[in-house]
């Protein structure tokens, strides 16, 4: 990963492009970037957690990336930034781009004849397009993947390897989806009669705006009868499950492993922790932060941090905490007998 | 999504074909279904929920399905059923009938030489079919799609796009499987040795039978001796995980995010709510509900609803609770000294 | 599953390749495993777990595998081992070899100018092999699989159908992957700015050991700037996900639906129970066991079994357990109230 001689970018031109100040050397050429610890000649870092902070002065990197506080702390050349990591993502945009496939359909992928694919869309091997889709300027999708019938994907896209589009799925601009998501399978929807189960159509649609990232083996249902809804600017990790008619509001990132069953609508600017659990039919506010791992039963009406796990104890001392989880009832209504008695004893 | 004209079914006829009783004018025309919100003319929108009984009066549908006792609560031309939503999926059904392929093998698609593909079958594009595997009357095979060798797949089955069926899988009759489902994947089977593993071979099967559904992104493992079992009429949610020689009783749906260790027995007619985890080698009784984010860790032997979650309470409250939660075994303790006190006191 | 003739490996010959002792008839034959319930002429069964020893004197297995303390407990010709589950394991692949592929590139596979694949390796229907990837000495790549550019697969590597490597994944020696593995995706990295969200790019790789075995579905992140590594002989289960800048250590087993977020590291023998979520940024010492359903919030020091998980209760009883976990910091402060109380009246 060394440069094989003087090569990179000059840091002052790094901060203009970055909108950020330059402090210390211009000139020195920059070619990569790497962690304060890692980082050697030609590489620059950043510092944006607090808890890395006495790794500034140790760290061998051509210069680094602070925060107007932590700018004395070292007399590196850097890049100063209200907004260090923000700052240190659109440096490593510029040192490493990503790589965009040369246009033009691979001749493996099967393009249905009623599908519009734009000249500038780059269509890997083994891609398979649907009858009547439509691919955006630009667009990038991977071997294997499958958009299906009516889909549009809009410009810019990147669309990893092994990406299901269903049926009259539709992608907005600057989308990324990664391999292994399933956008607008069927919900899970069924009514019970006699003991058995007659499958309810699932006939809406799913809609995915503009410059949402959906991650690896992520799955979107498809709306029952209205349409499963992510609007722009939202960030799914892994694995994640969206049941139908969900709707996630704007700029809400939910981390790996989360369910949210049908009908739930999450609201604008949210933050939910990996392996939350979100029932159906509920209503979470704008600016809900969720933790990790807990199970959300009720609408929230309120912003706030919300959380309810169960702490990880030695498995000895659990299995006392456990025992009396369960006696709870009980314990409640004999520390109540309590007060009743003492207070008794005082009238 | 309005009609164009005057087209669709008339009502006499979709309560003929759907068994409703009918009331008021039978023919007026239906063209699709709608939430009682957002249907106009031509829309047939159904109530099951009595939370949604308001909407009634408000709904611009031109005809709804109502239960017999919410049937003078609108002068709506209407279907009567004891079952609403089972008759409004019957309903949908028709209106929607969901799109068939053409008959026949894509020319990119993969066939063995030794595999039976029956006439009517359908097989996209870039589909795989291994070495003896069968494919049945009218079923359907989506793109990506890889049958291995030895499988069955039963007459009218549907394989979305980039399922996996490993070898030896048997899957019934108008069985649905959505993207991204793998079935029969080794299963978590390995010896400790010195502080090394050694794999178990697995080789048992999957059977899956008539009548089921499994969701994108599913897995099933085969057995690792004997067979791992999906009874007919099992219905799986997405992103659902199976362990080896599970055993599945028929009619039992299971929500997304749901994880089942191996060697487990579920009954029939269970329902298991999203994310809700079963440990290994358990057996659940018949008529078991478990509900969402439950983890179940003994076998359950009397039917009936079954919970265990932390509730979710707003971050700083939480702190507070799980720091007592800790400590519970010593609130036990102080509590029973305390009992101890007061009867000494009164003796 | 009988035998058409008499067929099979003399016991003898069983016990000399795995290692055992003999006991009985050494040239009884043996053509393939089974457990002791379903065990009959010609097959062998194993006895590990000592809740189904009184199954020994029932089978009708040709013979068995059993420890030394169960040796005299049964009659049928038999391999004595410390370690009786490994011999299954030995035994059992023996008996039932996986069907090796014969090598060669399937017509249909698309493969890069520049990549490399060995002679002996089998890359399957669909597949697809990018710029300068190279694949290993009788490495098999299944169908559609998709190798990316840049990622080395080495020797007697089985990569099944539908796996996703990206660009630049490394894989040792021997290492399975299941169907639908998606490894080297991008982190769910990203900087807020403004309400926005704003992508950092996703640099690092990610580096799988040899003797790995990675489940169905489970998803590996890419590094941010450094590696995700796996070390030798680690055995993922199926739909876990382990985000950028993780470490898991030699020989750590991890069970389905586990969830590890970004840049934690797991220690060496480690054992993580199925649906077990651990936060990022933790570092989890060598052999540490955490149970199914477990949260783990905190880095672990000490070595030991940590549990954390609600009892699953009637519904009923955990509705009023639940109530009282809610108030447990005001149960604390009566109970405190109580023993000052008792306290002020002895004094």
């Amino acid at each position: 990963m060394s440069p094989p001689d003087a090569v990179g970018i000059p840091l002052r031109q790094l901060a203009e492009r970055c909108g950020a100040e330059l402090s210390g050397d211009g000139d020195v050429l920059i070619d990569r970037v790497a962690t304060l610890d890692a980082a050697d000649k030609g590489a620059i870092a950043f510092l944006s957690n607090p808890k890395y902070r006495g790794r500034l002065g140790s760290t061998r990197a051509s210069a680094v990336i602070v925060a107007p506080s932590d700018a004395s702390a070292t007399a590196l050349p850097k890049l100063i930034a209200a907004n260090p990591y923000a700052t240190y993502a659109r440096v490593a945009a510029i040192l490493h781009p990503a790589h965009a496939p040369t246009p033009g359909v691979h001749p493996s992928a099967v393009i249905a004849a009623s599908a519009h694919v734009s000249a500038s869309a780059a269509i890997a091997a083994q891609a398979v397009i649907g009858e009547r889709a439509a691919i955006g300027e630009r667009a990038q999708v991977g071997p294997g993947t499958v958009v299906g019938d009516d889909c549009s994907v809009g410009h810019d896209c990147v669309l990893h390897a092994r990406v299901v589009l269903y049926a009259h799925t539709r992608v907005g601009a600057r989308t990324i989806i990664h391999s292994g998501a399933v956008i607008g399978a069927d919900g899970f929807g069924m009514a019970e009669e006699g003991g058995r189960w007659l499958k309810v159509p699932q006939i809406g649609r799913t809609l995915i705006g503009d410059d949402v990232e959906i991650g690896a083996n992520t799955t979107i249902d498809r709306g029952a009868i209205g349409d499963t809804v992510i609007e722009d600017d939202v960030k799914l990790d892994n694995q994640i499950q969206i049941g139908h008619n969900c709707r996630i509001g704007a700029h809400t990132a939910i981390a790996g492993c989360v369910g949210i069953a049908g009908s739930t609508t999450i609201g604008r600017n949210c933050k939910i922790g990996g392996a939350a659990m979100i029932s159906g039919h509920l209503e979470i506010v704008d600016g809900t932060i969720v933790s990790a791992s807990t199970g959300v039963f009720d609408s929230i009406q309120f912003p706030g941090v919300y959380t309810g796990t169960f702490p990880a104890l030695p498995h000895r001392e659990w299995r006392h905490v456990a025992s009396v989880t369960r006696r709870l009832r009980s314990i409640a209504e004999r520390l109540r007998a309590l007060e009743r008695a003492g207070h008794n004893e005082e009238t």
